[in-house]
């Protein structure tokens, strides 16, 4: 941590920091520059650095307070140099082989969700999504079907063999969506949810956090050292796109996220198309994209009847265009020493 | 709501889109441009609406669903014209008097709430705010002091008289938090927690609602909506700076949407200037031009020492600082017709 | 052209606008639902609709004003259904083979110039890129050699025989460059300086427009109509990432903006990593992405000793870096049915 | 300057960036941390820093170069520690009384010229504002009378009293609108046109540079120093909103900006409102925010028919509605210490 006091501090400033620093245990070391005058603040453990880099930027004779080291520890690459493989029921999530999840938005019946489980299989998809509990901007959507559509991933789960992916957005609900799923889904708009991440980080399963639509790619990381920090380490990254200005897309899909996290991380990372773009039509490109930069996976929405669905039909494939991508996708994959 | 259909669209196209919707109980009105179809959609329940808009959007011969009504109802101006007044033991939130909110950030301790509760009431406040519950980023911050500080507020609040509000994190600990508190806080972090707004919806206390860091005005007054459709109708928007590119201050406080809300909804709205700005010298230029632009209210985090502060010292006032501000907030109030 | 009136207006406000429409040669729809009124306007020519959509939305009984047509014209795929090749001096952009521009962001000398062209080349790029004329957002950094930098330019053209892209930010040097360039690049700073881009609407020269560091892609598109609006239809869109509140790369790289061009217009487009992410070990990955979503092409920054390059250095690569990336451009071309 | 290096960084790294920092005349400062080296940077001329900065960010065992002095001089405290106050015609742009700017977006006619310049003197305006050339985002929309508005505005002045405020886009037409306006407008979509800032910074008229659509607080201050550079120290900052994912108003109107930007320079800052919020209703509320935030002045839009305006009619508010507004603001000038 370097602390860069104001040109207006005084001489007793500088001595009044120095000797708060070293109550607390840490070795200082000053610079004075023509104009300024610099602080470096060595040693003593991480977690009290945050508190002092915060408390010191409040004093009036301190211009800026410069982190050094990273804000995440844990799921960083210094901590665990290999690559994180995430093992859910014979599926490697972050491995040569590429994880792709597939199903609809929003579990709607038995039938259609068998419908969709059957018809992504056939297409090379190795896991099954499904909303049981939806969040949703207006209060008068839809919600999912809660346990009952728990149940119907799981009757189809039997069917195909396929490991199920679902999000639970309530710390209340972690146990019964742990009865029924393989992989416990945070979605975007909890990924600030603290209780739920220290929830889950609790449970026995393997977690795939979403990033949070305007959350920075360190605070993303250190959302996953949340759950890292209760010794869940089966932690997924999915990259869902952010917010920005641009309102064509529904959302903007951060493409250098993927590349970004692979190189601060062990964790292995899917991208979500879908919900980065809103639109079925760029899909597949963004999807092939994704894979081209890196990408361990993907999740791709899937809905026999999209004009039907009932929630987010907008940017779901049918089967028939889920096929055809994977196709596509496979090609992709093998350019970069992958494959599905 | 308008469907525009794309220009490739077939006749067979549109009379499959007037047949769905006529199934469906919607009144449809055609209206054919030289370049474009457009199809009216008239009539029905409100809700079945959102789900129609987006399903009809993911079909490929339409273009854009336009949407006519606003996403939220109970909050609107058009449903209660009066604005509302929330009544806090004896404070009238959203009426001619100002409401201030002030205290720590999070309770440290006895002493320091009470020094504070009692600095701030002096000049002027007349609801104390201390966190109890804290979110952070890292997960090796500092998380708050839980029960023990809303024992801690409760003190305080005998001793000045001063209501408390405080954040409340997770569903579970709603009832918790209840049993002490007079207003309960929904934080920046969880205004998209659904189940948390559900949660304190069925609570029999005042909810504040801090606007989401990422979230549009629309977006708030929905989350807002969760909270009133569950029949609990006293809450209070908060204001407390968006996330942008600018990265001077800690976010960029949106004062357009206090008119703004003024204009849309009958709920009170207070502005928080010192999440919103992130330095303690941006603080009284912002809550002055907040209580200019008609906000009912301000909330600011005071500090006896900002410099030790456990949490965002950096933004806190020292109780001098505050007293100083709320001078000439007194004057800029009475400027446009309110008093402190 | 639909305009929605506000539950506030009266029968006579809907006469007034219905005159008001007709006066202007508009054919008029009334609509009345349940608690709104819709008027659709018919007819006359589209660029008379842009002003009046303005003005009527400035009308107190109006509550808002949907746009049905798209705000370009020429550069849109429905005048234009086929796919525009722009050629340059025996390269085609927008073909099947991939168009790469490589070399320094700034030209230095002409040796560095001609060491870095030979490499490029050698590695397979058809364009080189060199900065003559740099915006910088500082006064005091390096703003490029002019007119010497231009002339070492052509120097390098005339040994390795590629085209050059440079920058013209200025309306009284357009001639000039044209006199030394092969392709008259508007940067991101400049997207929205009309009068720059009028004036090589009106060069005899094909154009390259980067698209604004904020705008949205409707406005960059827009921006390419003032350029064809002026006859010059020879226009190569670059998408080289966009301001979000991300602080980890320089931009946000929008990848999904390269299918949404594809479908929008009949104008090739490039992307442009090295800015799209101004750090060189995204750069690799970025590219990859850029082809799989289907550019026509990557801009590169190239420079033999990066960590001495008189701008941008941090996210150019060495001639090695960037041939090992083209050999693996190269598979993912080919994954896609394109190739270098 | 501060650079860290990388954990990867070796004992020869090091010694070739204290090489090459001491052959280029720095002294150099190590302080090796139980994690990671630091290198302090001192002394030398500061325009060679911020190149050395660049430099050294790209070696890949530089982690990162923290920058310790701001990216701009002249226009800062440091240099000039009294406000500046533009003097323009009789009227101060600084000082105690607010200088107010209105009139219509565009020029239209004598006629609209002058009855808008007679109502809002007569409302207490002290500078009268009015385009001849106008950025426009569509090729087809209205883009100004040229010098025929020139003259106009002149006309208008020579009856009012009033100087004139008005845009110039395009380098070659500084020297026409000097001969005519008393304060040369610099647009938000050219803060980063830097051949513009050079051609007004040589200018014997001030300027008032409005701020980038996306640029931040620091890259505004430099686009001042751009003009500052030139010797041309008459510079007038305004604030017009940023752009955000809010889509309710045109921009976010950044309201913390003004106390920022009155904390770092000596230039004075106005606020424009109109462009700020794009809807005439939350023009006044804005405005008078802006003045208890500390602003220097307003800018707003002014035409007799807003619903007739040829360009951003929606957010003019008529000569009737100006002059209420001004009598609020006055109440609020008067609160914060200032006048009209």
């Amino acid at each position: 941590m370097i602390v860069i006091l104001s040109p207006r501090s005084s001489e007793s400033d500088l001595e009044e920091i120095i000797a708060n620093l070293k109550d607390r245990g840490y070795g200082v070391h000053v610079s004075k520059g023509v104009e300024k005058t610099i602080v470096g603040v060595i040693g003593a453990h991480d977690n009290d650095k945050l508190l002092v880099a915060e408390q010191l930027s409040s004093l009036d004779y301190v211009e800026r307070v410069v982190p050094i080291l990273k804000p995440f520890k844990v799921v960083s690459h210094e901590f665990h140099p290999d690559k994180t493989i995430v093992k859910v029921d014979g599926v490697d999530i972050g491995g040569q082989k590429l994880t792709v999840m597939a199903g609809p938005c929003s579990v709607e019946s038995e039938e259609q969700t068998l419908e969709v489980a059957k018809a992504v299989k056939e297409a090379g998809a190795n896991i099954l999504r499904g909303g049981a509990f939806k969040p949703s901007t207006s209060p008068y959507s839809f919600h999912g079907l809660g346990e009952d559509a728990l149940k119907m991933l799981s009757a189809a789960r039997e069917v195909t063999g396929m490991p199920i992916v679902t999000e639970v957005m309530d710390t209340r609900d972690v146990e019964l969506v742990c009865r029924y799923a393989d992989i416990l889904q945070i979605g975007t708009r909890n990924m600030t949810n603290y209780s739920l991440l220290t929830e889950v980080g609790n449970a026995a399963k393997p977690v795939m956090l979403k990033r949070g639509m305007s959350s920075t790619i360190e605070e993303w990381l250190q959302a996953a050292e949340y759950i890292a920090n209760q010794g869940n380490y089966n932690i997924i990254l999915c990259e869902r796109g952010i917010r920005t200005f641009e309102t064509y897309t529904r959302n903007t899909f951060d493409v250098s996220a993927i590349p970004t996290v692979l190189g601060l991380s062990h964790l292995p990372i899917i991208a979500d198309p879908s919900h980065g773009t809103g639109r079925a039509a760029l899909v597949p490109p963004v999807a092939k994209a994704a894979v081209a930069a890196g990408a361990d996976g993907l999740m791709i929405e899937v809905h026999p009847q999209p004009g039907k669905a009932l929630k987010d039909g907008a940017q779901s494939l049918t089967p028939d265009g889920f096929t055809e991508m994977m196709n596509e996708i496979s090609a992709v994959a093998r350019a970069v020493g992958r494959y599905i």
